[in-house]
């Protein structure tokens, strides 16, 4: 059991939000809830899934909609610790520990909220390694375990309980037309979790592994040291390219930010990043060079801080790399859960670190 | 407490047809499923609201959605009987008996499905004495009872519960959208009611004034009297106009039923009725001569039978008649519930049973 400090969450801030792949939501508003919490007498501790007991519970959360929505109704933590007590009752037991549905972004924060204000630990594990969009686009859907039930809270007191689907897929219509009816934001408590569950499926030592790279960050440029090799180095990463953003187009729609953006990178010479969400596709002269699983980071070029979808802007310098994917992402199913081909893509995975 | 036999339920189908004004959804397919119940052993009782204690649980049932759906999706007996068992589980209580939300309709019979299949009396009374769209449109919103929770069931095993929302609009837009996602029709067991509110807020009497009026009907055709002039009497109607389906504007749109439908009384004289799954509004020359909260029926001229408006079509001979409404929805709250202008009209209601 690790005891968190603000410097850590600091660090997880920067790092989550890398790790974010340009959704996940900003880290932004979750960090300065956890600051004011830490001018309290805050204790939250981070825990690793090997000291689940199988038939432990462990709740799941995230804030499930559209990022640039988050940019106006801010992070709460009593919203996200009611949708964990929403579960609670309507399962009729406590939960042992909290864990995030996905490590990047302010999502990569949300256990800490709602550990701090719950007074149970956080679980050094996520169910995506980095941001997706979609229900079922983790790897407790790529093990096939229980979608339901899953609760959503608003801060208008509008609390729904999916309590059950026949499958993910049918998790993420229900629950996207909730959350979009909300107003494309809500937070969720996702299906509970065993101790057993966590353990097979869940992806180990994500949280630590997002305030390792934060601070790699930080370090880096306290030392005037270049942050994106810090990066790459930390995380075995690999550099994509650096260029201009020339051009941004962004919608919000049916409870998702959708897009791309368009990077110059030399004169003339113009790269395309599609996002839905997380940054999906890079394209270079209409073909693919980088796809989902592998993690795409969009970085600023000076600071090596990550840049989200729903900021990302004309005139910024910006270097993209990618990060490797879970192995469970690689497998028949993980691919069919969240290769291209599932964001609607007509071309097959092919990893940048396979040459 | 009165056993219900097969009869009853005849004559209700036809009694909740005209009662529903339109929509409520055909209860032709509810009636199927009940004379197949009634081949077996079926037992249903209908007991009166006075019956009731204080703390007694009544479940509230309803198929929401636009009618039109349910013509191809068909009324399931164990599908409303689910959406009243996840209400259970969800409230760790059993029901005493169970009750319609609108009399109006198919939604008028589904109590006797779900009473048949639980083993627990039907309550003789309903929320709207007729039927409408919307889940504010009841006297037990008017009467400012909590509009939560709600369960939801769709025929694949989705199921989501609506557990606390601050209004009930917000009830109305939340629910509506899962229903959308299942396909515009849902299974739904609405907010429950204690035996006291019941007795204070329902319009008592409303399942038996369905089955006497269509036995009036059933009655009438028999000695070959004029239906409609029976269902005048026994209810204290009034004849509006009789004429030919000329036009029908007929979409699915936001899970409702809207449109209208064109009807010439005369050579060059047309009258305009409104619907949204029920008929809102009749129009002659531009201005409204009837509207809701008075019951707009729009009948077969020769049989005296409804015609709904998922299945009004060019050609039809058909009789308008009024029958009053109830005095729940003639306060003020209740006409701001159920008025022209919870529609969208811009003119304030005016009785055609007040000249």
């Amino acid at each position: 059991m690790t005891p968190i400090g603000l410097d850590d969450i600091e660090a997880l801030a920067v790092g989550a939000w890398i790790l974010g792949t340009g959704g996940g939501g900003s880290p932004h508003h979750a960090l300065l809830c956890l600051r004011r919490i830490f001018t309290k007498s805050a204790t939250i501790e981070l825990i690793d899934p090997s000291v689940l007991d199988d038939d432990d519970l462990v709740a799941v959360v995230s804030y499930m909609g559209a990022p640039l929505v988050i940019q106006e109704r801010l992070v709460d933590s009593a919203q996200v610790a009611r949708a964990v007590t929403l579960m609670q009752e309507h399962l009729g037991r406590h939960f042992r520990a909290v864990m995030a549905l996905e490590i990047g972004g302010g999502n990569g924060m949300l256990p800490m909220l709602a550990a701090a204000q719950l007074g149970i630990p956080v679980v050094d594990a996520d169910a995506m390694g980095r941001a997706y969009p979609e229900a079922q686009m983790t790897s407790f859907a790529v093990g096939d375990l229980r979608p339901a039930p899953l609760t959503t809270v608003d801060p208008r007191g509008i609390e729904v309980i999916v309590s059950n689907v026949p499958t993910w897929k049918w998790m993420e219509r229900a629950s996207r037309k909730v959350c979009v009816e909300y107003g494309s934001i809500a937070a969720t408590c996702k299906a509970p979790r065993t101790g057993a569950e966590v353990k097979r499926w869940g992806i180990p030592g994500t949280t630590s592994k997002a305030i390792r790279l934060g601070r790699a960050v930080v370090e880096a440029n306290r030392h005037h040291r270049d942050p994106i090799e810090a990066i790459l180095t930390s995380e075995h990463g690999k550099w994509l390219f650096a260029g201009k953003i020339v051009e941004v187009e962004r919608r919000t729609t049916a409870g998702f930010l959708r897009g791309k953006a368009v990077v110059e990178v030399a004169a003339d010479e113009h790269i395309v990043l599609d996002f839905q969400n997380e940054w999906t596709v890079i394209w270079r002269d209409g073909k693919p060079i980088a796809s989902t699983p592998d993690l795409i980071c969009v970085l600023n070029s000076d600071s090596g801080e990550a840049i989200g979808t729903e900021v990302i802007r004309y005139g910024q310098r910006v270097t993209a790399i990618a990060l490797p994917s879970p192995d469970v992402f690689l497998t028949q199913q993980g691919l069919e859960n969240v290769g291209p081909r599932a964001f609607g893509y007509d071309f097959d995975f092919r990893s940048v670190f396979v040459s």
